[in-house]
């Protein structure tokens, strides 16, 4: 398979990871679920990201869950693995582990305790030095959750030390204007990183508009992200607009941080993509009225696609 | 002028706090901009608020445009003031102040430093001795910007400990779960006190639903939130959806953490709101991108209410 | 081996993890260390604690080195590890590894994103159903470290539902208040669960005062908190300051963030406790003038042990 | 009055503000704890800081305290005057206020909000510009109350920047490498500024060693600050450990964030330096325990004093 590198693009679905109704790892939903996520048009896949509640699994369980899914796409497609972790330890162990099997690129999030740009920087030439100069790597940057911001100026720190960082998973928000800057700089001779954007999409017509090459997000509606992204290549902006608005108001609705999972399974579920909407502990429920409030957007949307043809 | 109570409802705009081009107090905009709102529909308005960038004003011009915007609204809605300082001498001195020239009651957002259950029922307790009984307040519920979670057992508590405490100003997100528990606890006897929306009306419809009376946010187009809180109580709810629906691409655009007041403030300025869309430092500045971004959403709304008519 | 209970007391040492100078596990060492700190006067060991470096080892690593301890220990002491993981999937793993290796119980602290109380009963719950209820757990109480605030209150709710929890590692700062509250609650008939106080024994004699059993934490010199709580015990309090006044100069030195493993692998090398004072990274590194700082320490400390005799 | 420059050293007490019984400014006990301080030694008086409940007043009380104080001192020693605020406006206002008044500098930390080095250079150069260039300024180093953290190379940054930060009050923890640096550079030619270490001066003779100037803490024996200064400038390092430790515990005692405060009030007061040992709301209150405690360490702590001499 073929290894990332800085000139993807398209969309690059981060995959839920599916569990049965007791919890465990439900693999048959995951080969559906890779069916499902390649037939909506993704470019790519990304597993074990902070939707595919990494964190609760066992480090065996993550390795079952990513060779599955590496079965199952056979190549069609590059799949990236998160992995970021407590200890470097356990990141060259996910990282060597995914990489044996296939995968074509890693990602990792900052953790929560860096601060200064020095800190940011040393982390990522540890992170850097730990995954080996052939295993490309994905910048996370999420600072709604991570609480770590990075400004573009240490982004392209990162990006000239490191080789091997190939892509941004562009998430912080407000962050039209990084995305300026950090084109600005590759405009100029820097070397130029791919950049995929984040945040369910909720920017996404002005994130592209900026430079950013597609997304990398769950929206339980990957065929928005691909359809957006392609009228916008093909310069469409209004279609893509018409588009992206359809949309937005259940975007706009699985964006509840802590409840969006919820609602993204249960969407997917109910889309046939996978068998069961469950999570893991701790994981949010959904009341009958989030049921209802998603059940009406969905009719909406499905209203409003019409409308737009 | 009428004291605020628990029947509230409505839309109470967050006023910005309008400055001449060098950073002064406008208070000839002030004029215009309570005008403005009030044609629009509003059914009360806030000033000092976090978005009225009332730490950047001392306390003499917190006090100076307080009592501008009174004289000007003239008992015709009623005027809320954030008081919320660093200390509770500041707090009353504030407060005191703008209820003696004719408020209908103050704010109270939590400081960034509770973190327990007990901290936030301590401090509310002090801010209630601090305003004293005859001085209604509204609880300001906004953990993305307070890093303050507050759980509904601990709003009823305060709500149950303080009758001066008449208003929630929800903005915790996610937040509809919330709006349901307290209605629940009020329907099984508990007082009932006014839930008004912020998050720039991300919400609106749903939040509705769940039990709101209103919105308390400062989105360039109020009319926006007054159309759709309309709609809802006549019980028009697909109606209410398609204006929410209408406006949604450019909420959105507008709800950008640090940037969002340079971006309200330049569509206030656009439709005569205001005279100048200065902020005083530190404060986001718009690049010609978002200024073409923003002009291409308003262009597109424009369309959209025209053809829901 | 018995399990840990109620009635433990006296001075349970935070061990670290030896690493050889290329960061392997050095086993070796970890039979030495454990013969230095019974030589010492430990009562009991805690392993994979955070001075134990435990997230930067991987899961197979973890396992190994618990077992290790536990066969040099050979039920001589109880030994308790930390089990503190991202995920329930994980903790579950590795406390079911450790207690089948015979550790007398395990240690949880909370994690970083939790902030009410309703949050953090709802945290152990699920971590007590995880470790099952022949599991008994330690509450590492820790905020300045884990940033979560946990009062009197929650901690009494959590033993009260949890019988399996039977003992806090008290390091809040400033904490003595806490100390009493719960000493007063088991006074009046509350469960009364085992206090064993961290933060390097900073405030040892205070807190035996108060009602602490004993010390949790890793002071290169264990001794100063056997000795004073031995003095202490003896009803000798005076005698228990003289020589908790002896080594605070140094304790108070090793009580630096970040930098304080570094300062204790160097003193237990020193010692001859272990072969290597390496960290694995990121950890901090010893300055010429630091190393002079504490060699000048610890030769005031012997002079002064000298003189108090 | 001469102006605050870089060659300050010495020791500068952080001042309580005293409150009566019922929490009103004590304007008689302002005299007289300005008189303990000079006779303990204190080369300067810095008030309005942190734990000088300067959020705790309102701006008129914050002017009318300063001037008493200034009153007082009557240029026998300079007064820094804390005018961090939540906006510039307010922070100019004090600022100009204090100057006019005869103080000697203002002092300013960084608000929580700030994370990247850009952030923090730019609110400092804003503070700079809001000051004045005739305004000499303090820029205080404290990540443990303001979470934000502020590497070497920033504060250079700075330094080199604005003529006007002509001291750094040092309480970063842990913080010697910080000192060690800092003289570093200066020693290359950069400007040195002074540097008056915080913390309760906890690590005092350790900081004294590494190049800081002196302290500027409020420790309630300033006279074990002067004495330790004046023996390590004289070059006797060990007398300086002798003297440190014989104050050590008690200091150690009084260094717990939130009470600490509650505790050095209490000494002062029975010290005759302040009639009352009242806090504003909110504020820590100390119980039977813990003032059992202090009495204890301060017996102590005088033996210990009579037996080195």
């Amino acid at each position: 398979m073929a290894l990332l590198d800085e000139t993807a693009k398209g969309v690059y679905v981060i995959a839920v990871t599916p569990f049965t109704e007791t919890g465990a790892l439900d693999l048959d939903s995951t080969d559906r679920m890779v069916d499902f996520y390649l037939e909506k048009g993704a470019t790519g896949l990304t597993v074990l990201g902070m939707m595919g509640e990494a964190p609760k699994l066992t480090a065996d369980e993550s390795r079952i869950f990513v060779r599955r899914v590496l079965k199952r796409v056979d190549g069609r497609v590059p799949v990236v693995a998160g992995v970021s972790a407590s200890g470097f330890a356990a990141m060259r162990e996910l990282s060597d582990s995914v990489m044996g099997d296939g995968a074509a690129g890693v990602m990792v999030a900052p953790p929560s305790t860096l601060r200064t740009d020095d800190q940011i920087l040393s982390y990522y030439a540890m992170a850097a030095e730990t995954l080996g100069p052939k295993t490309p790597f994905v910048l996370q940057d999420f600072p709604l959750v991570t609480q770590v911001q990075i400004t573009p100026a240490v982004i392209l720190k990162i990006v000239a030390a490191h080789p091997s960082c190939v892509m941004l998973k562009h998430e912080d928000w407000p962050g039209l204007a990084k995305i300026s800057a950090l084109r600005a700089a590759s405009d100029q001779g820097g070397r130029r990183i791919s950049i995929l954007v984040g945040n369910g999409g909720m920017f996404l017509p002005e994130e592209l508009s900026r430079g950013a090459d597609g997304a990398m997000t769950g929206f339980a509606y990957p065929e928005m992200m691909v359809d957006v992204w392609k009228a916008h290549a093909a310069g469409q902006v209004e279609r893509a607009h018409d588009l992206f608005d359809a949309y937005l108001p259940l975007a706009r609705y699985e964006q509840q941080p802590g409840l969006g999972l919820a609602l993204r399974k249960y969407t997917l579920a109910k889309r046939g993509a996978i068998a069961s909407a469950t999570l893991r502990k701790p994981g949010g429920a959904l009341s009958k009225m989030d049921i209802a409030d998603i059940e009406r957007l969905i009719a909406r949307q499905e209203r409003r696609l019409k409308e737009i043809g």
